[in-house]
């Protein structure tokens, strides 16, 4: 398998409080949003914090999806990250965000296995 | 919690092949280096690609630890994300680079949860 990738890096703010702490939704929001992106789920693993927060992935065949909820800051710390040219990371990556209602999401995409690490090859996007 | 995190992106090549198509070592792998900087593990989920590869999550209590691992080109892709300022990536990261045995090892830290993704704030290591 060719090791070269696509990695978007999304910070969602201003999201839906309720939404970024129910652990049952978010962790089907991320199967959905794996397979409205074509890919094939291997491994989900999600765990609700006390009072707050919500982590988890999608291991994927591709590589993965993740989040670290904070509601009580209206914030999610997202990465979708997939090898190959197949599978676009911005198709999961804005259902997630359209999903947990975010009002405000910046991207970056940052490749991966390509080689040298070079920021000046990160895409704001 | 704060949202206030710091990502550390690392291309690791020129791995011990045989480790990287070891999903138990590479399991015992990322445990230690979650343990070895001081995280709380959460969650652990590896799979193993048939005829070669790895990929897993171990979420903490702080974020996650990653891998992608493509022994047939010697690479590993590996994310250590870890929320808060007690607890440093690089730690972790180091670990699992003198692990696999990397001869090299480019590694970027992207600060999250900050507010705009802002690409010149990352830093090469």
């Amino acid at each position: 398998m060719d090791t070269m990738g696509r990695h978007v890096i999304a910070e969602m703010w201003d999201c839906n409080i309720d939404k970024l702490n129910d652990v049952g939704l978010i962790e089907q929001i991320f199967v959905n949003a794996a397979l409205k992106a074509g890919a094939e789920i291997r491994e989900v693993a999600f765990h609700k914090f006390a009072p707050y927060g919500v982590s988890g992935v999608v291991i994927i065949s591709e590589s993965h999806l993740t989040i670290h909820s904070f509601p009580e800051h209206g914030y999610a710390s997202i990465d979708v990250y997939t090898c190959g040219d197949i599978i676009d990371p911005n198709v999961a990556t804005d259902f997630i965000a359209e999903s947990l209602e975010s009002q405000k999401c910046e991207k970056v995409e940052v490749p991966r296995g390509m080689g040298p690490v070079d920021v000046k090859q990160f895409n704001a996007l």
